[in-house]
């Protein structure tokens, strides 16, 4: 078994965690910003210094690749992102990165044999903070989303510039013909924190991802009568933010009767015409589920069809905003992670992901698995994510041996 | 006893329906917008027409004064607004200025004596629908804002351009000099609609208003942890969203066992981050709660007060935002509106206000009362606002014979 290396992991998350730092204990580090340009800097020098070559594609991703024993040999791709929320943190994304970096220099440095050569990859955009969506690149690349429809992708913030036009700015497009491909590319890997409480609370440093949980998306709508707060006597009234509260209670009620596994989320509130003087018109308000079993998924939808049409005399609709079903990972990989941990002596569990990865979108094309590490108090997409560099740098060993598992039995 | 001209009442209420007319039955008319600079036009061309003398004081009021016998009295002013809000009715405010119109263009086409000055008057800004807050003008003139601050307020569209630059590119900056005042003025009047369902209900044509009941304003506020919506177990949640929910739910239970008559609206909410993928961390609605009796106002607080101060594992804190206690209006002309109206043998009940108006804050300087008509299934603020040609020249005519009992008394 081979190890990588602490001092190593430690020096490069201290050295990306520069990249956009907010001085509060993380980042904010837009796709293909100057923050995000720095850390693209960062990974192909230390890269170029281990010998690797590096390509772009037109999307951006950069890709950095040693060389195997076998000329004909596919390319094993260890993946993950450089992009980050607002005011996120220094694991979420790059730490898949510096993992990747982390395999390729302990290959490199211990001169381990391989057959197949291996890649490191940065993929563009999986935040989507500030052009959306979430994994904008990946859906691009394994045909998920439409590339023009996503190169017209606006700024958040300025509403105005492109994805387009901030990929034309940047240094990073290349030719199409080098993206993530079936012929070129065997396996695709991923690390990530887990970004959930689940492994700390069950002391395993590892969780070997198994799938992706199916999801459910819909908007719930309540519409009322928007009348004066001040001459309105309470009987006349038909309020769409009280009808909404209580909704959201009931389904509480509702759904906390399924499965003790399932999350669901009312994320997103809208409130119209949102002013504290006039009673509420119309609320609309989100609800994601997420389970593995699509069982579980129907009953939720069984739920959300029963709620009652009318409520405090508010109509009631609902509207699927989306849903994914779940997706499953390799089995032969996903054994390779497992094995890789046990045998390092790692404690380890399998776990589902409740996020959504690039390497889900990934398995359309090829064999595809993911290794999570703790996330400390379950925090992510904030600056208190934190995973220790010990568990940080036995995520990489476990990467390390579960991707020459994959090189030599394949 | 004398009444208004019902043709007349219907030529101006048209008139000015064109001026900002959004095409759907209503009007979008901002204070100082081309669209008001044409109501304001058409208003001093009418009264100049019967001739009034026309000024303007230093936050772009309009007074139109026609003379009354008695070169020593005080002028009785009768007072609303033309601004709207966005997709207002063409009733609220309008109706106000249109009655003061119609009451002096009766007093002058049937040459009615009087001792007082009699003036029609526009106030400025009471909508602040561009420029915040309500009643800007006479919250500057009667003491209640600081007029600096005023003119720094910035319009809520552009975020730019601010109320001194409004007022700058207007004609009808006037001296401060002219200001409604004690030493001129010796009652004020407004005629407004009711805004809400009673009158309606009551199948009353007038609303004899006796006060502007006493609010109670405070923003709720829920704190609890943000998290992925995909990873993080029910368990482990403190979602301040659900929290609101349930603490709205809780208000209105509270709430409904105090006076039948209290209104109480949660019309404003925000939610932290509000993105359908994450746990909300905090949330922040408003409570509007408004009755005569100051010990149902108290009882309110008490409820706020004994919230819970944890739900869902969320910590919940309370901020007051403002209050205002009721305000009364003048006995005397609170009287003389009540005998207008019995004599001129229209069905009228006594009412209190729930809504803000102008009125509210001439009282801390001179003795002033309100007319009220009814308003169509209660709506206001909206372009289905509507009263009948009928009730809207009954209540010129309860306006005209309230003012000359104020006058020949006084």
């Amino acid at each position: 078994m081979f190890t990588c290396d602490k001092a190593r992991m430690k020096d490069k998350i201290e050295t990306f965690a520069q990249y956009g730092d907010t001085g509060n204990g993380g980042i904010t580090r837009y796709t293909l910003s100057p923050e995000d340009v720095q850390a693209r800097e960062e990974f192909i020098e230390r890269m170029e210094a281990i010998g690797a070559e590096i390509t772009t594609d037109d999307m951006a991703n950069i890709y950095a690749t040693i060389p195997g024993s076998d000329p004909d040999a596919k390319r094993i791709v260890i993946a993950s992102h450089t992009d980050s929320v607002k005011n996120g943190g220094n694991y979420d994304g790059i730490l898949g990165v510096i993992t990747a970096m982390e395999v390729l220099e302990t290959v490199v440095e211990n001169n381990i044999s391989h057959k197949h050569p291996l890649t490191a990859m940065i993929w563009t955009n999986e935040e989507g903070s500030l052009y959306p969506p979430a994994m904008m690149a990946s859906g691009v690349i394994f045909g998920q989303f439409d590339k023009e429809t996503m190169l017209n992708s606006k700024n958040v913030l300025d509403e105005t510039t492109t994805f387009r036009e901030a990929l034309k700015a940047s240094d990073y497009v290349g030719e199409k013909s080098n993206r993530l491909n079936a012929d070129d590319y065997k396996y695709m890997f991923e690390l990530h924190i887990e970004q959930g409480p689940i492994l700390e609370a069950n002391e395993k440093e590892i969780g070997v991802v198994t799938c992706v949980n199916g999801m459910l998306n819909y908007r719930i709508k309540t519409y009322g009568q928007s009348d004066h707060a001040g001459t309105t006597p309470m009987e006349y009234r038909q309020d769409a933010l009280y009808a909404a509260a209580k909704l959201i209670d009931y389904l509480h009620q509702e759904l906390d009767k399924l499965a003790s596994d399932l999350v669901y989320t009312t994320g997103e509130i809208k409130c119209h015409p949102n002013v504290h003087t006039v009673i509420p018109d119309h609320v609309d308000f989100s609800i994601d589920a997420r389970h593995e079993d699509p069982a579980v998924i129907e009953q939720v939808f069984e739920v959300i069809k029963n709620m009652p049409k009318e409520i405090v005399k508010c109509k009631v609709e609902y509207e699927k905003a989306w849903g994914r079903d779940t997706v499953y990972f390799d089995k032969q990989l996903v054994e390779y992670v497992k094995e890789s941990a046990d045998e390092l002596g790692i404690s380890n569990q399998y776990i589902n992901s409740g996020a959504g990865h690039d390497a889900q979108f990934a398995t359309t094309m090829l064999p595809t698995t993911m290794v999570f590490v703790p996330s400390k108090d379950g925090h992510s997409h904030c600056e208190l994510e934190h995973t220790s560099l010990e568990e940080c740098t036995k995520g990489a060993s476990v990467m390390l041996n579960a991707v020459l598992k994959a090189d030599i039995n394949n």
